[in-house]
């Protein structure tokens, strides 16, 4: 049995800084685990010469990714360094090289996820990734191991702290978007450019990731329906509260006989749906299975430290896996095959905002349009518009198709102007 | 490597059903993730005419535990069969006979779990107890290895779903507390002896558990100071809404440098906590780490197959270990001391409700009575109190000491009559 564990960290920013300080203070109860020590021995930075607070001896240090991945006496190959291909291309030589590999990298992950457990698979190496999805919450782990024994038929989940954030801001503080946005850059929960978080992607890409082992199936970014949180209307959110929803971005995935549908998308989510009452930069995903029911975690999604707690603990997974000589011995392959929902078998209840002109006969029209396409009305509610002349409908469906939605969305330009139209979710058990 | 794994199930009640309904319908699942099949070989029930619904082949059931634990050809025993002392020395003939152990069992984890897992050590065998506290929700797993890397600092769990539905009852639809009870009782989520259940004894031997993993010390049932519903007075739900709170019964778990505290009682929970929003018979676990800072887990508490899908999780890590032969390798042993805080060093912010005479001078000598034991106070409100001439008080402390908090009501007696006090909890961070 090995007598010590040694690290290599690639990437020392927020992430990586997290996990040096985290192995560095637990090193007595690391110790107490797993019976030997766990050291970083390289780290790869972009520049030797700046300063750090860690107290890692300076020698560690490198700036040639092939001193470490090259590197025979490293166990253990810690991914922090972000980007696609470079990072992709780290994790395939560490694999081959037969070391472990951690990765706290989503983007790799929703990528090159299936081709690099199958890899790792065939190297009999691990290759953990809990911190690619909601940083401080151990999902990946309660997918894998926890809910091992259920059959999951749904999962919802607001993956994304920033947008989460602009969403809280803008209901309890009324913010504008714009305003809500500034907030978060300052706080720095938004990134310089915002894009992937508020048009979805970075939301998408985790879904990728627990869609694929929710339904142990192949699963591609392109299989997912994605609309950003600009298509959310002015009072959109205030309107959504009068009715008993919170307005929500959330990513859901959902299997049946017919396939999975999986999608991001800005959602109005019932008050009394435990998902609702997820604020500010919080993440938390919903899972339903056919056993347990109904199960939620919640917590932080990003930050240096919670993300290098998921990380370290799946260092801890490696090390023990490594010590009892039994890495690598998970089976990655999909069980099911990949069999993606059309339009017309997506079913759920929706919420459509409409300005009409306010003349005699047009409310018959707009229904005659729902009941054209068999979708059927659970409530019509006429409101006055801003412009004299004009009224503003909200009409809520009972259960019909994504396709019937669309196909009346469509017919409905005619007649109304459609203000906006969301998804509703969280009013029965999926 | 071996090719089928058998289990010998003790118990067929509602979570051995489960047990066996999950196991069964899931083969396909079980093998894809194991390679082998996983067999129930045999079942120990009470009574062999009794009609069951399993598809199991009824030469599988004997009345007689020796026939189980006695067969060698068993790998893993299930314990679902309730009690304490049988359960305890069926674990213990199980784990000298060198089987793994799968536990639903509360009390005897509660009462011998360090005992029994010093045993399994021994042994080099696992003991796996996940569906023993909050049944359908990872919580065992999420402290073992999701959260391995960080250190705990405190844990608040709502893990008695029988009390939280009455309070839930009681809350929303403004039942008294009898009526809730019977409502609870008439749903099964109360047992027809419910005071296990009230009396705060159920969850402080969850907290037990979770504390004792959570810490890596020991923690004995008498650490843990319990207060039951049946302290709630007449319309403290109701004030306690009126000043941003909700009572919950919380079993809570805090360190630090002076030792820890357990403690199981009805508190007022902060609206804006997480905890507050865990309605009906639904459980959670709210942890805080110095790392990952907030999370929460939400799910099922109880019932068949939520709790059979904890078990069946556990026999599946069980199965691999076997498989594996990495079987008892876990570490089980305290890493620290067990030092209990004194009352002294406990501090909370209190709610007090007073009952007073409405003379001159009264308010001055009860708030001289807190400044004497060095107790400052957040806020005090008079409020009107049903009988002419009297008032009622609703003081609000700043934090203080347990013991400052119970030298003040105790003081307070020879003034006022205390119609209930509680600690408040979820106001700031642990």
């Amino acid at each position: 049995m090995k007598n010590e564990i040694s690290i290599g960290l690639l990437g020392m920013g927020t992430v990586g800084s997290g996990v040096a300080t985290i192995l560095q203070q637990h090193q007595d109860d690391l110790r107490h685990k797993l019976g030997v020590p766990v050291t970083i021995k390289k780290v790869l930075v972009k520049d030797l010469n700046k300063e750090r607070l860690s107290s890692l001896d300076p020698v560690v240090f490198t700036t040639d990714i092939h001193e470490i991945l090259d590197d025979s006496s490293l166990d253990i190959i810690v991914e922090v360094m972000g980007g696609i291909e470079g990072a992709k291309s780290a994790i395939e030589s560490a694999l081959k090289a037969g070391k472990g590999v951690v990765t706290a990298n989503k983007d790799v992950m929703a990528q090159y996820g299936h081709e690099l457990l199958k890899l790792a698979d065939e190297q009999k190496c691990d290759l953990f990734y809990e911190a690619s999805v909601a940083g401080g919450i151990p999902i990946i782990r309660t997918l894998e191991d926890g809910l091992a024994s259920d059959r999951i038929t749904s999962l919802m989940g607001i993956v994304n702290g920033t947008t989460n954030f602009i969403l809280t801001k803008m209901k309890t503080d009324h913010m504008s978007y714009e305003a809500a946005l500034a907030e978060a850059t300052r706080l720095g929960y938004a990134e310089a450019d915002p894009s992937a978080d508020v048009d979805g992607l970075d939301a998408a890409r985790k879904m990728v990731i627990l869609s694929s082992l929710a339904f142990s199936t192949e699963v591609h970014l392109e299989d997912v329906l994605v609309r950003g949180m600009k298509e959310i209307g002015d009072g959109d959110l205030e309107i959504a509260a009068e009715f008993g929803y919170t307005m929500k971005m959330v990513g859901s995935s959902k299997k049946d006989e017919d396939g999975i549908e999986v999608s991001v998308e800005p959602v109005l989510m019932a008050n009394s749906h435990p998902l609702a009452s997820v604020n500010n930069e919080f993440n938390a995903v919903y899972i339903h299975g056919d056993a347990v029911g109904e199960t939620m975690l919640y917590g932080p999604g990003a930050g240096s430290l919670p993300t290098a707690t998921s990380v370290v603990s799946d260092i801890i997974a490696a090390c023990r896996n490594l010590l009892l000589e039994v890495n690598g011995k998970r089976v990655h392959s999909a069980q099911h095959e990949r069999v993606i929902k059309p339009e017309s078998r997506r079913y759920a209840k929706y919420f459509h905002r409409l300005l009409v002109n306010d003349e005699v006969g047009v409310l018959a029209k707009i229904t005659a349009t729902y009941s054209n396409h068999g979708a059927s009305l659970q409530s019509v509610i006429q409101r006055p518009a801003e412009k004299a002349g004009q009224a503003e409908l909200v009409l809520l469906t009972h259960r019909i198709s994504r396709q019937q939605h669309l196909d009346v969305i469509n017919e409905l330009a005619g007649t109304a102007s459609v203000i906006s139209h969301y998804r509703i979710e969280g009013e029965e058990t999926a």
